[in-house]
């Protein structure tokens, strides 16, 4: 079960003239809520007002953060671990897909149940498969967590019947850029790579943590074009995400890898900042 | 105003947790309604079905143009001169991309009032301009009219302060490939040309009657890739949309075409072919 909120008031009905129905004319972060709190929120709070920037829309409100509260207050929901989905959309208007900027927006919080994912994965690592569906590249909101999914939404379509955890996409010019839900990371001679989402895909708060941390260990991590090749010939591959942390991955279709020192060296990195699913 | 049914019932509600509000997972037509009656029924219905075979969708109910004669009964809108938008989406469901296919399908029809296009723009041709948002290339369901439509929503957003009437968009790579509300078609020593739409754009319900009926002059229309260059040396310009038929374009920024023979002909083809805005 699922609950909504708008600002001020729950809610189970968004406007079928909502620019967000029409044209998904807006952005999304789920958030991880530990211990009733948002975690990593300042990383949720940048992306989303970068994507708001680009989109031209003005976040409504004193502080998204009182209102992210109060939904949590209102909640049911087992607070010491959940999910939020904040969405904000470009609001109702007239027929018609252009807007004067910057629009005002129009905020929507829903609260979910979670669970978390069990301890064999984190220690034995998960299955993923290559997907068939293609990311079209060079989209003007590369990065962002923009409300236009079908990508994704096919993506990871093939991975269900499947039973794989997750599904690794390529763009149409063959460079692996992420997972459905994930972030890639590839280990190859002791050197940690995750591919440049500037032209399709979308930049992870995890991914972020991952690569601020690995730079302070003196680790920097190479944000470069990944093909499929580099899967191939990888020593070690994980993925992350907000709600999961860091995960290793034990393949890839037909591409096979142990689980290394490097994967472990970051899994621990996370749970010594506060993400406790990576924790042994 | 717009009125908004779903199937069986008035509504003013979307389910937050429709799919088609999360992740933009869904497809629409936008159909002029004409003596009461959706004009180019067949060409909607084919693109409709073309995009929910490739998005998995399975339309319910035996008729679809039941459901609309239900809406346009029940609407209060001119019936002989309107708009109706038929929105399918993949329905609510639990959180998350994936989805088992195919998926029952959920309609919502709307019903817009409108107006005619003046009758100088269809003489003297609109002034139209090139946006500086480029379309991402490669796109799994490039040519359908999907409910993904962030990147007509920033092009449509260039041209609102401007004035112009539309936007041209290229891609990424600098091909032309449509305005955003209509598509392209370049004369050049009398050849009629029109950007192919195989990577990216929205395959125009008038632009399919434009190449059929030309076809069935002797004039095939050239479906290729068109560049920047082809609007700096074109002869004549045109677009084409549902609502408006074929309409001349007399400039895009700072190119300059007249309106000539074979724009006139395109227009008198249509009218003859139950498309009125294009008579004379």
């Amino acid at each position: 079960m699922t609950e909504w909120y708008e600002v001020n008031r729950q809610t189970r009905a968004v406007d079928p003239s909502d620019r967000g129905f029409q044209y998904g004319d807006g952005l999304f972060e789920t958030i991880a809520i530990r211990d009733g709190k948002p975690r990593q929120w300042q990383y949720h709070v940048e992306r989303l007002n970068a994507g708001c920037e680009r989109l031209g829309l003005e976040l409504p409100g004193p502080s998204l953060e009182l209102d992210l509260g109060v939904a949590l207050a209102r909640s049911n929901h087992d607070k010491s671990f959940c999910i939020a989905k904040i969405i904000v959309t470009s609001g109702s208007s007239v027929r018609g897909y252009g807007r004067m900027l910057p629009t005002p927006g129009e905020v929507y919080i829903g609260v979910f149940s979670a669970t978390p994912l069990n301890k064999p994965a984190y220690l034995n690592g998960v299955a993923t498969m290559l997907c068939e569906t293609r990311l079209a590249t060079g989209s003007p909101v590369a990065g962002m967590k923009t409300l236009n999914r079908i990508e994704q939404v096919l993506a990871s379509s093939e991975c269900l019947p499947t039973g794989a955890f997750e599904g690794f996409t390529l763009d149409v010019e063959d460079r692996l850029i992420c997972g459905t839900i994930s972030n890639v990371f590839i280990v190859k001679d002791k050197i940690v790579r995750t591919p440049s989402l500037d032209r399709c895909g979308v930049e992870g708060t995890m991914r972020r943590l991952v690569v601020r941390l690995l730079g302070q260990e003196g680790h920097n991590v190479e944000i470069c074009d990944l093909m499929e090749e580099d899967l191939a010939t990888a020593d070690e591959v994980f993925i992350t995400n907000s709600q999961m942390g860091a995960v290793p991955v034990h393949r890839c279709g037909n591409y096979k890898w142990s689980i290394g020192e490097q994967t472990r060296e970051v899994m621990r990195l996370l749970a010594n900042n506060g993400i406790d699913e990576c924790r042994e």
